[in-house]
């Protein structure tokens, strides 16, 4: 392979091998070797912290239910959830093409500063860059973040025991079919809202069972599939998933037979997996399930110690087939 | 205004006053309106980080005496040291525009690998996106950090008070006319290298003396007119600034003749401006000169109680002018 391809960007299969092979050769440390949606560290003085960081590349940078502005703060926001921490402060960084109108900066500078409200976090620190015309397409964000992680809290992709429990927490696909429908040359005559939300408050409550918690991921890029694949190889551990249970919206179905897509691989931006004790499923459930972000919530599968690093879908029509990672690009990009 | 101009992201005054009248406001706590090169926050522990963030669009990305890989981490190294930090940990993000070479992004990867190393930080987490051609120019990409503060440092563009020293810590411009001279169109016939260098060991050095150390600035974007004025402007303070005393290659001299630049607009790198106590301004300075990245440091002006928020050039030829902010931008962008 002799040049960057787009798929290396999708974050399936080829991501995952360039980032082992590349980057995790050139950096490789413990909190970067685990891989998870970001780092958690330990002070001097004790306390743990979690750090991640995300670039937004979103076109439309406006679609139904959200934009960059507010994309860019669920997405660092909901990483740091992933690790289970409590998010408190972020930075924002701004690469903007020269001749980009200012009421447009100014919408998404206040759409992020709302959404950081809602959040809860603050805006400590940020960066603004300026490049000439056709240098960046209109606008790309960076956030970072900093959150604690309570003493107790054990989170990782690399958790997930046999018998665990796979819970989804809500509707697959909204904000890849959003975004799509937002673009130029997508007439999909549906009305999806993207799910772009933070899930902070929902994921601290959850924690509040500690002992009960294995592992949190958001399947962004990739969707749910490639996350829970990724859970798997991490564990190295075996997946059943019930089609039937997985949430997704009939609008979202449609739009995905049209487009030839498969609901399991689009981009969510306001839902996360979690793989939970089995004992406290049915309790994680019924909290999740209690929030606004989390009232369509399922239990959708377990973890098994068969067929190691790979994720089985029991389909509707009765079947069994591999749930693979996504293996190239999905077409067309929207992250 | 209605569009954004190339001259917002020039680190002068235009990009001031955006910063000022949109994200300050749309954003405003007390760690970010210090407007200072990273924001310094106390965790429930009582232990203070800084944290900080910077995107890096230099083109060509490979240049005489560095590269994009090995500027991301000194950027914000360099950015956590100005904090009085110690830098710990710092994240990658890479924009890659399709078609990228891997054979170059494994160059800025180990650059950027060694560079860490270096500098003892640990890059612990990543993103990474890859954009359709044309949609970025080549590969752009954020580095956010986390670094400690010690107890009794305070370190701030706020703290500069009247008979403090200013001094410098070496060459000015050797990074912007370095990258001019590979860029194609530019044939300077001058072999200057990048002063891109991690600072934090030199400064945790003179932080040895916190007592001492009232502000810290590197002055990239803007050059050191631009870092002084802002330093003016945040501590509402006047400085005097001895031409005669500034350190420039003359090199680096004769190539801003042949292209009508001012040495002091000049982005760097590796080098920083201390506002100290008079009284310590000896030892420090020693402090400076006895590490090779501060060899050619010296004290270049004081800080006075008169025309506060200005910085006054002391000529060469005996005159005195105001050296202002950039006011717009210096042709041609580099970073």
């Amino acid at each position: 392979m002799e040049r960057i391809l787009l798929g290396h960007g999708a974050g399936g299969k080829l991501m995952h091998n360039l980032i082992k092979e590349m980057f995790v050769k050139a950096f490789g440390n413990p909190a970067l070797n685990r891989l998870d949606d970001g780092a958690v560290i330990r002070m001097s003085s004790g306390e743990r912290i979690a750090c991640s960081t995300d670039s937004y590349v979103v076109d439309p940078v406006f679609f139904r239910g959200g934009d960059i502005g507010r994309l860019s703060v669920c997405g660092t926001v909901n990483d740091l959830s992933m690790c289970g921490a409590r998010p408190l402060f972020i930075t924002l960084a701004l690469i903007i093409e020269e001749g980009f109108p200012v009421s447009d900066l100014e919408r998404i500078s206040l759409s992020a500063a709302k959404t950081a409200a809602e959040a809860g976090v603050k805006v400590v620190t940020g960066d603004l860059k300026v490049v000439p015309k056709g240098k960046v397409d209109k606008i790309f964000t960076n956030t970072s973040g900093i959150g604690t992680v309570k003493k107790g809290v054990d989170v990782s992709g690399s958790n997930a025991g046999p018998g665990d429990s796979v819970i989804l927490s809500g509707f697959m696909g909204d904000h890849e079919i959003a975004v799509l429908s937002g673009r130029a040359g997508f007439d999909l005559s549906v009305k999806i809202k993207s799910d772009c939300q933070p899930l902070n408050k929902i994921v601290q409550k959850i924690l509040c069972l500690p002992e009960a918690v294995r592992c949190l991921r958001d399947p962004t890029r990739g969707g749910l599939a490639t996350t829970l694949n990724e859970i798997c190889v991490s564990s190295n551990a075996g997946m059943e998933i019930d089609e039937a249970l997985v949430p997704v919206r009939s609008a979202v179905r449609s739009a995905c037979g049209m487009l030839g897509f498969d609901p399991f691989y689009l981009a969510n931006e306001g839902k996360f997996a979690a793989i939970v004790k089995e004992k406290y499923a049915g309790r994680i459930l019924r909290i999740i399930r209690a929030e606004k972000e989390g009232r369509d919530a399922a239990v959708i599968g377990r973890v098994v110690n068969t067929h190691r690093g790979e994720v089985i879908l029991r389909t509707r029509s009765g079947g069994r087939r591999i749930l693979g990672m996504l293996a190239g690009e999905q077409l067309p990009r929207i992250c």
